[in-house]
Formats: structure tokens, sequence, C-alpha cells
């Protein structure tokens, strides 16, 4: 039977793709419902094509452009954060991918949970945030996160069918990203257009930067810490070039397992929407002897000062992650506008994180409250 | 509560890297019974350091030294092929590792699955020879058999958790051997000892030759093929010269798993004797920053003979792949004596093989009467 997927952040990468693949296996996936923050234009197009049963905008003043688009379908119009939260619990959504970019997506993504949804979850920040308050309300209302990062991804899959407590490390891979040749002199010079060159992936231009950084990489790490129950001290960073490897899970025996596939989001966003089946793909298997070499090594934290304030938020533990998260969603919006230089990213996050006092997160208020702050302090910085 | 555990072939490699494994996890393991074919003296000292219930000795003519030798021990001693079953199936051994090397094991592992017991199984060629009847035998008493192979091992953990019908592929790495860097010419002039100094694992003399020819690994396609039930054309081999990743399986939406370690037969003996639980190991974890680099490449089949006629003996089915088993016995055995050159052994299975008349694998004096013959054809050939 055809499962109905609702799409949280259609219009951004991992909306367009997830369209891909729903379009690729149509007799197994249909599209009940679209949101997007501001692009009108794509998400009217997406409705037009895909006739969901709902296309929600976040922004209320596009949503009379967006229902002049739509005139005579049957797709109905919602708008504003109540129309995201009932885009995440229509009924007919047995699979909600939650793929909205930044803390946006924190609303939406926690209405899908209280609605005891299947939560593909692609958007990392609302974890990073506000994870313990997110798997406690999934375990209330009994709904299930499968991830969509290919890291988080493989880990799922590698954990499948072994006992959680053997495990002893989880091993995320890093790619290095788009910078990971430059020195760190040249460093400093960087434009976002170089920044925005990934040389292994196709992604949106927040997580491409938080790539070059490995800042991504330090969310993920809470992301992971969230998900499997695994503390921050036995999740660890290797650097991993190909991209092939997506991340592993040693266990307390010595044994390692690894997932591998090419380097296509579009694998990952078919497995949390099939699983527990797989969707024979037609993106093409991986060939080991084609791929003939793997290499792993070391990060060095002194050229990833932004992978260390992470660890280090995650440490002090509290609304820290949230700050950090707040600051570094600065830090890289005034990158990409030629505000600021991409050396200063981490120096923006930990002014912030050191300004910042951790407290506990009791509520989603703590966390919006954490946010708001941060991103003052963060704006206020020199820049 | 601590397992019983009897060891088939206690003092070849398998059966004694098994000893260190219970020897380092004395609270999780305890031996019930050793059993050997030949090594009286071995198996005698064996017995006084573990103190089993029993100790069997194939050959009979060997008993009454065993007895001097445990005279004031408990240790009861039994003989001959009875012997060897009546170890396999005492009541207290909860894992039965079969570790005896060649089709001498044949008899004893039937026994231990006719028993209901879990088996360890590390002796590939009564699979190979008789897999259909072993596997059709475990069902039907219930006996779970849990591969000591690191290939073997290495495939079952990632498949553990998957739906088997996701599987596209098994893919088994080949470190390529002792001789993997010698030209074709060059292999010729390969004496024994050449052909034992493996570059990554330690093993029996047998099974080293037949990884230096890849028959090895030709025998473990036939054995994933009855062990996990995917047919031998989607069953391939890679040369992977640092023996970390052990074997892959690939999956049908383009997803592979693999499965890395040290190259160390302690571990998957541990795995399965523990299995589902996995034992902390002082043997080092993998630090795959240190392994820095992994490679992947094709088998080329000139090279490597024998993996050919693997595959052809499996493509023949029947009696085939034990006739072929039986002719690389005596060709090893051959080889390890002087009599024969190393390239003479592909040759020597080749005439076998095309001389064998497959028949159906109806019963074990099928089987035994296939191997016979060929071991016979396998004397008459010119050396």
């Amino acid at each position: 039977m055809s499962k109905g997927v609702t799409i949280l952040g259609s219009t951004g990468s991992i909306g367009r793709q997830t369209l891909d693949v729903i379009e690729a296996a149509p007799e197994r996936f249909h599209v009940v419902a679209l949101a997007a923050l501001r692009n009108v234009e794509a998400l009217a197009t997406q409705a037009q094509r895909f006739r969901p049963q709902l296309a929600a905008i976040c922004d209320p003043s596009l949503a009379s452009q967006l229902e002049a688009r739509l005139a005579g379908t049957e797709v109905r119009v919602a708008a504003g954060e109540a129309g995201l939260r009932e885009a995440a619990t229509l009924a007919e959504g047995q699979v909600v991918v939650g793929a909205i970019s930044g803390m946006a997506g924190l609303g939406p993504v926690l209405a899908a949970i209280q609605g005891g949804k299947r939560l593909a979850l692609a958007n990392k920040e609302p974890l990073v945030a506000a994870g313990g308050i997110l798997m406690s309300e999934a375990a209330r209302y009994g709904a299930e996160i499968i991830p969509v990062d290919s890291e988080h991804s493989a880990l799922f899959q590698c954990l499948l069918g072994h006992r959680r407590e053997d495990v002893r490390r989880l091993i995320l891979t890093a790619s290095g990203g788009a910078l990971r040749d430059l020195s760190l002199e040249e460093l400093k010079g960087v434009t976002p257009e170089r920044a925005l060159a990934h040389p292994t992936w196709q992604m949106g231009p927040k997580v491409t930067v938080d790539s070059a950084t490995l800042m991504n990489k330090g969310l993920e790490v809470i992301e992971a810490h969230w998900l499997f129950g695994v503390p921050v001290e036995r999740i660890e960073v290797v650097l991993h070039r190909e991209s092939i490897v997506h991340s592993l899970v040693e266990f307390v025996d010595g044994a390692t397992l690894a997932q591998l596939s090419q380097p296509d989001m579009r694998l990952p966003i078919q497995y949390a929407l099939g699983f527990p089946e797989r969707v024979p793909t037609r993106w093409g298997p991986l060939e080991i002897t084609e791929v003939g070499e793997l290499t792993f090594g070391s990060v060095d934290l002194a050229r990833y000062p932004c992978l260390r304030l992470a660890y280090e938020a995650a440490r002090r533990g509290g609304t820290a992650p949230a700050a950090m998260n707040a600051a570094n969603e600065v830090a890289v919006s005034a990158f990409l506008g030629g505000e600021i230089g991409f050396t200063d990213i981490p120096r923006i996050i930990e002014a912030v994180l050191d300004s910042h006092r951790p407290a506990p997160v009791e509520s989603l208020a703590v966390v919006a409250a954490a946010d708001a702050e941060a991103r003052q302090t963060a704006h206020k910085l020199p820049r």
C-alpha cells in the first residue's frame, strides 16, 4: 500500500530530493502535504505537480499569493505556524519529513512527534537545541524518529539488530568540506562562493558552510547523542574524504560495522520513507572496486574550531547547545551575506558560548529564550 | 551464567585460539569436552589444563596413550569417530566449536547439529560438500549455526536485523594471500614455506595455502550460499589487502554494510561463543584513523584459477563441490609434502572436476562416494 508523505520544507534541498524519491516509486509513496517557510513560487509549482491535500506556507503574508496560484485545484492552502502544524499532523500523512533548515523547524517537528507520526528527520537544529524534550515526547506519543542525515541513517542501519549496551563508540565521518585543502591562512579570505563548492555532497547553503567549518559534524555529534542515547564522549569524528562510508559503530568486542553508499541524499531519504523495507533503487549500487580506496584521518581541532566548540557546548549541557546553534545560524548567515569572514564564524560562536549561562532544558520556552538571547548577543558582536 | 563449550579440533589453530578466548573470559565460558584427530600430546596437555569432562581422540590407536597421560585426573577419555560424536553431543556442551580441518569434520559436525546444539562453525569443507543436508538437518533439529570464519561472521553481523529479501549481493573480501605480489611466472617455483607466510592472518597450513590460491575464498562463496541462502551468482569476491573489512552486504537500495576489525581470529570465535552478547575484549579495538587506508580491487581469475574452479563447481552443483574440495585437499597436501608445485594445485582440481559426473546430494553416502572417487582420481593424476 502506498504511504502518505508530508514534507515540511519541501522547497529546500532535502524536500526536493524527497519529491524525487516519491516520483521514482509512485506505487510506494504519495504526497499528502507540502510546507515551506517562504518560497511560495516553488511551493505552488510543487503543489500543482504533486497535488497534495494541503499546501502550507509559514509566512502568512504569502498565503493569498499561494491561493491564487492554486485556484482551480483541489489543494487546500494553510498559512502561518498553525498551517505548518496542520500539515505535520494531517491524518493521511504516515511519514512526516522534517526538512526545514534551522530552528524554524522545531514547532512543526514537535507537532509531528506529538501526533505520533513517523518522523523522517533531516532538520538537525531542533534535536541539538531541544533533544531531551523531543525524545521524551517521541517516547510519550509513540512517534518513531528515523534519521535522514546520511551519518545518522548509517548509524541507525549499523545499530539495527544489535544490542545497544554492546556499543562502545559511534564514529561519524566527515568529508572535511569544501575548504579542506586550504591553509589556515587561506581560510581567512574565503568567499561564500568558494565555501559553497562542496566536493562530494549536493546540499543547501547553510549545511554546506557548516560542513566546511565542521559545525555540521558538531551538530551531528549532539544529534547522535539524542537519537541513540550514547554519551557525547563516546561519539567521535574522523575525516573521510571520499564520503562513501557514512558512519561506523564500534562494539565492545572490537568489531566495527560501517555503512557505505554513493553520496546521494536520496538514499537515506528513501530508507527513512520505506523503513523497514528497502526500495530497489535506480541510483546505482556502490561498486567498491571502482571506489578502490577509502581513507580515514584524524580531525585537527585547531583547523576546525567549530567542532571543538560543539563538543564544548555539549559538555556544558543544558541550553548551551541551543545558544551555540543560534550563534552559528547568525554567523553563517552573516558570512553568506558577505558581512563577516569565514574564520569569524567560530569567533562569534565562542564569544556567544562564553557569555551564555546554561540553564536546564525544562521547556521549549527555556530553549527559545536561550536561542533569542544568543542571537541577540551574536548580532551585537563586532563584525 | 557460564556457557559450556565443546571444541572439535582443539589442537588446531582455531581450537587453540578458542581456548585463548575461554581463558580470557572464565566467568562466561568453560570447557566441557576437547577432541582432536591425532595430536594426542597437545590434547593431553590441553585437557590437563582445562579439565574437561571428556577428551576424545579420533585415532583409536592413540586412546591408551591419552588415558595414560590423563590418569589421576577426572577427565574421561573417548576414542574413534564414536568418541568425537560423543564429545559433540555431550549434554553440558551448549556451544560446539567445529574446528576440525577438512572433511574429517563432517561426522562430528552433523552429530552436533542433530543434537540441536549451537554450532560455532569454522570447518568449511562439510558445508561445501554437504551444505544442503547440514542446513536442512539444522532446521529440523533446531540447531543454530554461527559462522566462525571472519568473512561469514562479518556477513552474519551485517545481516542481523535486516530483511533477507532486501539483500542484493554478498561481497567477500580476500587478502590475496601470501603470494599476492609474485608474478605468474614466480608462482611456479614457490615453496611450501613461502606459501605459508601469510601477510595478515595466523592460520593452519591447509587454510593458509588455500588462501594463497584463493580456493579458500571459493569454499567461502559456497559456504556463504548455504549459510545465508543467497545464490552463488550473487556472491562476489574482492581483493582487500589490509584484511580489516571482513566482508560486506549490499542491499537492493544501494546501501552496503561492512564489518571491520583487527585480523584476529579470536574476535569471530568469541562472537560465535558469546552471541547474542558481545564480550568486551582486551585484544584491542580498531582505530580506523591508524589503519588510514582501505583498498579494494577486482580479482584476476587468470591469476587465481582455483577461485574460478570453485564457482564452476558450484554452478555444476550436486556433488561437484564435494569432488572439487576433495581434489583440493589432495593437491594441497601434495604441495605441502613437496610432491607437486604450487601451480599444479589448480591443474589437479580442474582434471578431477572435469572427470566428475555430479550427482544430486541425497545422502552423506553420496557425498562420501564423490569425495572418495575424487581423491582416487587426484592421486592417480601425473605429478
